[in-house]
């Protein structure tokens, strides 16, 4: 009886999400979710900073700026400074996470029709974002060094994708892959934005969670070395994945013509987000806990990921593929010959869960079937190996 | 040398933000914002729900549901049923703000170039989330009794319209007017609404500010005694005003149809709102802090506006037009004669603050230029004496 938009007339809600309802299933092990893990969560120091924000309670309880308080746009200059990363106050803003960053960004930056290119696969909101927006999506394919830039040139030069109006890439511990893209490749990127005039969205939640490997600097960091880049890269990050989600704290910092209209856009949107947690989260990076706390975070993380390659690796030998990652959440696995949708119904009856891989591809049907993800995160160390068990049982009802 | 979209290749800001640079002079008195009044937030009942929820501090931390947390979600409805507004789970949502409500419900009912009624004048942001749609705005004339429905049923009827998607309003203590929308009018807009098939979005932050006259009951709960109307009313309300705004705590409230595609909107645009606030926010309401602290809200309302309307008759005597609101935080007045946009140049230097009128209108050349919107929420009384002292010398000093 409602008119919908034609995004909404036949809506699907988030593919990962739709699995929230076999959590609650007792004896559950999951690898689906992309949540960080609960019993790492810095209480303490939260709580600290909770009350040290509390010196201020009207400030945390009216109105804030629409681009931020300017006690944690200071914090967020500084942090992204110790990145590499120099920013004056009109290139950033706070958002609601950094899932509400591409979303301001969408709106002022793309038409219905516009090609936006993404690597893939890819982190499924951002995907479902640019079909809200009606954008026509064009997939660059990424390996375990991140986005092939090759073919992104070739497709660039062929004209094939028209003009695009940017291209969404995780350089760094990518979603669902974990790849990480190699520092050449991230300086060709920059190159290519330049010469074809398209926004690079550099979303950066995971690359502090590195537990093995050098780092390697952003995007936005080398595009300081590359003329021009600098006005090419938009940068997102947030503190979902290294302190809290739950304080939905994350920022943009890129060109101040771009921050400036989706601080307009933000007005509409929200008017704010909550000075309450900003505060919260400008105390805590004040007080140096962020520091403090992560390397107890990366290092259990590493801890995990350790175990589930092993787990996966002893249960399913040769019969899966996968790269070990340096960081992030997430192991990115192929099981040649299966259709990864039949498995998770099987793996479901035995207690345990993944996302099948076609969820981060732009077309379903292109989408590779034998790929899954699975994340390390949330579960303890002898519930993966447990997993890991699950999943051979799974794998080998469907021989 | 970037393409941005339509709505955001000139973009302008919020009128009433504008102003904010000046908020800071030394002396300056504003009738300008939309903000509650910091010194009567309830700090003491606000921390102590913090300190409860702090006992839940992991679901504080974590992601959320994308509707709202569960306990939030019950204490909405306790709220609403006690406003005279049965509502189930599935027809009610948190949102980020009752403005991201709005900014949801646009995305999925409303297509570029769709009509939408609003009344007018009408809330500034409104206007603005209308145009970023790209909406056809057309507005319906409201005086002191609220929006003029019976101009509304001659629009609908002449077709000049088109098929209106929704219309806009704040039935109680209107922004900017501070009018209230007479219960023979509900009934005969929410007759219309069945009638037309259009959807009636009520935006109601202020309902509860009521300092004088008898309460009236909602168009949602007016809905539930007209046939199919319930169908078709979407209602938005918010702690901004009755608690704090920095919690970010709103809700909508309207058919399921149409919230279930509002929250798959939202896993998109931000996930979820914050759970840390969200949780304070349902420990303030369980513990009845609302009810307890509300009266002290309203009484000082009463008091703050009955001290502006005399100050103005005393100051500015027959040259000023307005109505006494019973509620709310505004009263709009007329000078007629006057420029409100030249007054506010003045009065500025007189070191006092107001809207301009214009703000509040769709077409800003077919605005009421004699009027201007005052808010009495943030000043104390003495203040509101002075301020309308230096509103005489502004206008005096244009004669």
């Amino acid at each position: 009886m409602y008119e919908f938009t034609s995004p909404f007339q036949q809506p699907s809600g988030s593919p990962i999400r739709e699995l929230f309802k076999y959590l609650g299933e007792p004896g559950m092990i999951s690898f689906a979710g992309g949540y960080p893990a609960s019993d790492l969560f810095d209480v303490e120091g939260l709580s600290l900073a909770a009350e040290r924000a509390s010196a201020n309670a009207v400030q945390c309880l009216q109105y804030g700026p629409t681009d931020g308080l300017a006690t944690l746009k200071r914090e967020i200059i500084g942090l992204m400074a110790r990145r590499g990363a120099a920013c004056e106050a009109e290139e950033v803003m706070a958002t609601t996470g950094s899932q509400q960053g591409l979303d301001l960004l969408l709106r002022v930056l793309v038409e219905p029709g516009d090609a936006v290119l993404t690597e893939e696969p890819a982190y499924p909101a951002t995907l479902q974002a640019f079909r809200l927006q009606r954008a026509k999506i064009v997939a660059v394919p990424a390996d375990a060094q991140g986005i092939q830039v090759d073919k992104l040139a070739s497709l660039l030069e062929s004209g094939a994708c028209g003009k695009p109006k940017l291209l969404y890439t995780v350089p760094t511990f990518a979603n669902p892959t974990g790849a990480t893209l190699a520092t050449e490749r991230r300086r060709a990127l920059l190159a290519l934005a330049v010469k074809h005039r398209f926004v690079v969205v550099e979303d950066d939640p995971y690359g502090d969670l590195r537990f093995a490997g050098a780092p390697l600097r952003s995007l936005l960091a080398e595009a300081q070395a590359i003329d021009g880049a600098r006005d090419w890269v938009v940068h997102f990050a947030s503190l979902s994945k290294i302190v809290a989600p739950g304080l939905r704290v994350g920022w943009m910092a890129g060109p101040r013509e771009i921050v400036r209209r989706c601080v307009i856009a933000k007005q509409t949107v929200d008017l704010c987000s909550s000075p309450w947690t900003q505060a919260v989260a400008a105390e805590y990076l004040a007080a140096g806990a962020l520091e403090q706390h992560l390397p107890k975070i990366t290092a259990a993380y590493g801890v995990k990921c350790a175990a589930l390659c092993a787990a996966l690796r002893e249960q399913l030998g040769e019969a899966i593929e996968f790269a070990q990652p340096e960081g992030g959440m997430f192991v990115w696995a192929r099981l040649p010959g299966i259709d990864a949708a039949d498995l998770l119904a099987r793996a479901i009856g035995q207690k345990v869960m993944f996302v099948p891989g076609k969820a981060f591809f732009a077309d379903a049907a292109a989408a590779d079937k034998a790929a899954l993800r699975l994340s390390f995160a949330a579960p303890d160390v002898e519930a993966i190996k447990e997993g890991a068990r699950r999943m051979k049982r799974a794998y080998e009802a469907g021989l």
